[in-house]
């Protein structure tokens, strides 16, 4: 296919192509309410003001919902559901296509260019939803493997539930913060000598400071408490997909995880990217996930296979030497054993209810090779190897200072490229809490 | 001290006394809008048309903040902080007095008694808060006890890490409800065979629906991402307190928990009362919660050890036959190895941000005897034992038509009562999804 044809000048090599047309919330310094937005080539589109100077004027479905680009989330416009997102996205691929049947809406409208196209380096982008309930699921196989071998050894790295449900853990909705936002280093229990006995942690800065590689999936839909949702209908309540890095303090887990799961270790902050790629933009890239072994329950059952997505995913860090940044990570979002549809059928087959806005995380997600791992618990075996950064220096877990940068990008035509932009965090020293 | 005479008709043994003034959501039949109101004995005060109709007209300092009254949730009354939720409370005591200093408020004004004193009968309690995040802790040191040894017998019935840190996890806030909701028993991935090999799970309804008798505490302050709340300002970040079922599904629980910890066994529902009672009004119940045998670490120190409250708390069962209710539980809710203020402290020392309506849960509360057990898992060991109900029937877990009611009272001057009214859930049967 052919890429679309734009009268705007999208620059080669864009996340943001005419095929892509994701969604966030930006002010500027002379409007700082924050407001609804897409993002094309360099620039945002205000939608708030394209609303406001008749840019819907030729689409008489959207008209009565316009007040939705005016909130400082996407909770309403996510709301209206996937076939008004879908009018939406296609509407504004036709206003900005070079054979555009709407010429004077934008194309020829040289003020109303001015008022809504905004250059993305003069615009703030803030959380995209006002998000509800979070849940981080552990659908990355390699990597549930390779953290298990370490812990227990590759006879028992998968507990006997892994390839029957998607384990997940509720996170904490109010810690999730928009790329770019520095993060504090945690402050936390942890032992210093695991092996002494009796245990008796110590109050320390998290010493094993690590990222987690992941995607995160916004709900547009709702379910009655009580109702699941079914896995053939769980696709349609999905809004569209994020970058997320789900920062995580192993050596607080490790105290503080048995029995009831990581909680600490992880509440501190989780990042996501601001652009959120709408799920009919990823339909094209589709594929299939990691095979499962198991025959799952009925409930888990997808009619198409291709349910998760060819993604490719990148990690890098600059540290606060001079040197140039280092990959860490190169590796493709199939590597998971569940599809975000399947994560929503198993979360809601108690009944648990979703609102629009709630977010899943896929979990980690890495190869089967180092330079595939999307965590340092994994490339560094729990701090047993040192991984070697340009310029010389080394790393087991995050410094302070370290800036982690997380890219996404599905397919290789360099004017169609349907991306996510960039998850961006760096690490600040932790706040005094005296010592332990 | 000699209860607070009011000339307004409070029943004795009333939950409501002048002495409580608990907070909460109502509507009613012919005004249908959610607001905040009081209750008092048997009736609800509307502060919403309390405030309009100059109700505080001698209170200047909540004049400017009036409009809390009209809000659909406590959050906006809660974010302005104790000393107001104080001067609220003590000013409408006042107003009840038998020797009320404005007798023209209400005493002497039947009009506006009529428009602002509603029977509780005519009253629709609603969720009081609109959550954030709900935590959800494991504070109940002879639950943990009781359920260790259930699982790994006594010598290590206790984690090591649990005399150390209040272990919980985040809970699902959109599943919380209000008392009187009725509860969906949930379907799920359960063994059928625990020890077969290999383990292939079974999807089923629930067939150990259990309740966990609970306090939840309201937090109503705020802290920055990354700041932790110091332990002796925790206190004064706390609202009030409800009762709590966290209802649990043990056969999903069982299969599912490890390593993530509890999951879609607790996120089909929780109910809390609705009647939030003020920090302040619980203060003459303070007590000291179980000894900690351990020297915990400074950030979990409290200055004054009475952190937890004297409240009777029971239990009754009443099923679909029609023999009268069972009393499964006695217990006081002092049977806490760790306070809310610690629970705070501890959930906020690696920064992550807590935000008015957050909601923090104490985990089972149970005594050491059995007629003291919050859960069915303790009384029936897991489903080994049968408890017997009045009218000859038998239980270990929850069967469709089961209604439980948890009560919870201080004090024991019948006219001057801290309660906290009912928390009350009825088992509906499953909704059809298929076998597995």
């Amino acid at each position: 296919m052919s890429p679309l044809k734009s009268w705007f000048s999208i620059p080669r090599g864009s996340h943001f192509s005419l095929a892509n047309i994701p969604f966030g919330i930006i002010s500027t310094a002379s409007s700082t309410s924050p407001r609804v937005a897409i993002a094309i080539g360099d620039h945002a589109l205000d939608l708030s003001a394209f609303a406001a100077n008749n840019g819907f004027s030729d689409l008489s479905t959207i008209q009565p919902h316009q007040a939705v680009f005016s909130q400082p989330s996407l909770n309403d416009f996510a709301a209206l559901g996937r076939p008004i997102h879908s009018i939406v996205r296609k509407y504004i691929q036709s206003v900005f296509l070079d054979t555009t049947p709407y010429p004077d809406i934008l194309k020829n409208n040289p003020t109303l260019q001015k008022a809504t196209l905004l250059p993305l380096s003069d615009v703030k982008t803030h959380l995209p939803f006002k998000i509800g309930d979070y849940t981080d699921f552990f659908a990355g196989l390699n990597h549930a493997y390779n953290c298990g071998v370490i812990f227990r050894g590759p006879e028992n790295a998968l507990q006997p539930n892994y390839k029957h449900l998607p384990v997940g853990y509720h996170g904490r909705a109010s810690s999730v913060v928009p790329s770019g936002t520095p993060i504090r280093r945690p402050n936390g229990q942890i032992l210093l000598d695991p092996g002494a006995v009796p245990k008796v942690p110590t109050l320390s800065p998290c010493q094993k400071l690590d990222m987690e590689l992941e995607l995160g999936a916004f709900v547009c839909g709702s379910n009655e408490q009580g109702v699941p949702i079914p896995i053939d209908q769980a696709e349609q309540n999905l809004f569209g997909v994020v970058l997320m890095n789900d920062w995580s303090a192993r050596d607080i887990q490790a105290w503080e995880y048995v029995p009831l799961g990581p909680f600490n270790a992880k509440n501190f902050a989780t990042t996501i990217s601001t652009w959120v790629v709408l799920a009919e933009a990823l339909e094209p890239f589709k594929t299939e996930g990691l095979r499962n072994d198991v025959d799952v329950l009925p409930y888990l059952r997808e009619r198409d296979e291709r349910s998760v997505y060819d993604i490719n995913l990148q990690v890098d860090l600059k540290t606060s030497a001079p040197s140039p940044p280092t990959t860490l990570t190169r590796v493709n979002a199939r590597n998971l054993l569940w599809s975000f549809p399947q994560m929503l059928a198993h979360h809601t087959i108690t009944g648990c209810p979703f609102r629009p806005g709630d977010l899943l995380g896929s979990g980690t997600i890495s190869g089967t090779s180092p330079a595939e791992y999307g965590s340092f618990i994994e490339q560094s075996e729990n701090g047993k190897r040192a991984i070697a950064l340009s310029g010389g220096e080394e790393r087991m877990f995050l410094q302070d200072g370290d800036e982690v940068t997380i890219r996404g990008v599905c397919g290789t035509d360099l004017d169609a490229l349907v991306g996510f932009g960039e998850c961006v965090g760096r690490i600040e020293g932790a706040v005094g809490v005296g010592g332990g």
